[in-house]
């Protein structure tokens, strides 16, 4: 099931994937379970917000990159092992229903792992990007990774 | 409708709040939708991962955090007005269906505004915590508050 290991890939590497259509049913639900806040909930008053209209959580935006990560990751065969945290999110730009997402993704460091022997570990630099080729979220992110069996 | 502004808040003041139960149910939805692992979905592919048995997506312990501190934020009536983004986010322990998670928040940094002179700047250190008392997600998050309309 695993293609591409830790031996395959190359820092400055750069690929473009993913689509996201937000829908305004999906950013309501996921606000209203984790991030009720009124500017993700209700037209009238996301209208006198920062915002200006609603607009999608944060974290939701989050969550759909890494449904485009993970699709990614699957379709590939890329022998990832989960990450242990982010080093960096900015949320740049509000995300509106209609928007369709996509993402930019580039490794920007590899090293082996001093305590597993088996693992790679990477840094990587995603832009969650809107139709408009606008940054709306970038993210550095660390990954493990399997290096390729002996 | 605001009741605690940037003025009414001072460095170093921790506080414990939040209570948040993890179900089954909700871990593999929330997988099913944004981090189709198989160690998120399934407890057989889950036993042989590194997690050892079905645990929640690290973005799904995110968005928990999140509706823990929004709920605090509301019942409080703090300024809140939105956050640019995060300084890290560590994934210390795997999360499993049947925990009680809360959350320990301390503020770190803080400074108005330069460009809107209406807003304070803060950066706070959350620490997850499970039923056990082990931090199971550490995030430093910035957040922007109002300041008290003179």
């Amino acid at each position: 099931m695993f293609k591409v290991f830790y031996e395959d890939l190359k820092i400055g590497e750069t690929e473009e994937f993913g689509s996201y259509v937000v829908t305004r049913e999906e950013v309501v639900d996921f606000a209203s379970k984790y991030d009720p806040q009124p500017f993700h909930l209700d037209e009238g008053l996301a209208k006198n917000s920062v915002f200006g209209d609603l607009c999608a959580s944060g974290w939701h935006t989050g969550a759909m990159m890494m449904r485009m990560i993970v699709d990614r990751s699957i379709d590939t065969g890329f022998a990832s092992m989960g990450s242990p945290g982010l080093d960096k999110v900015e949320w740049r730009k509000p995300v509106f229903p209609g928007d369709t997402l996509s993402l930019r993704g580039k490794i920007v460091e590899m090293r082996e792992s001093q305590s597993r022997p088996n693992l790679g570990l990477l840094k990587s630099e995603y832009e969650v990007l809107n139709q408009k080729d606008e940054t709306v979220m970038r993210v550095i992110a660390n990954s493990m990774m399997l290096k390729r069996p002996t």
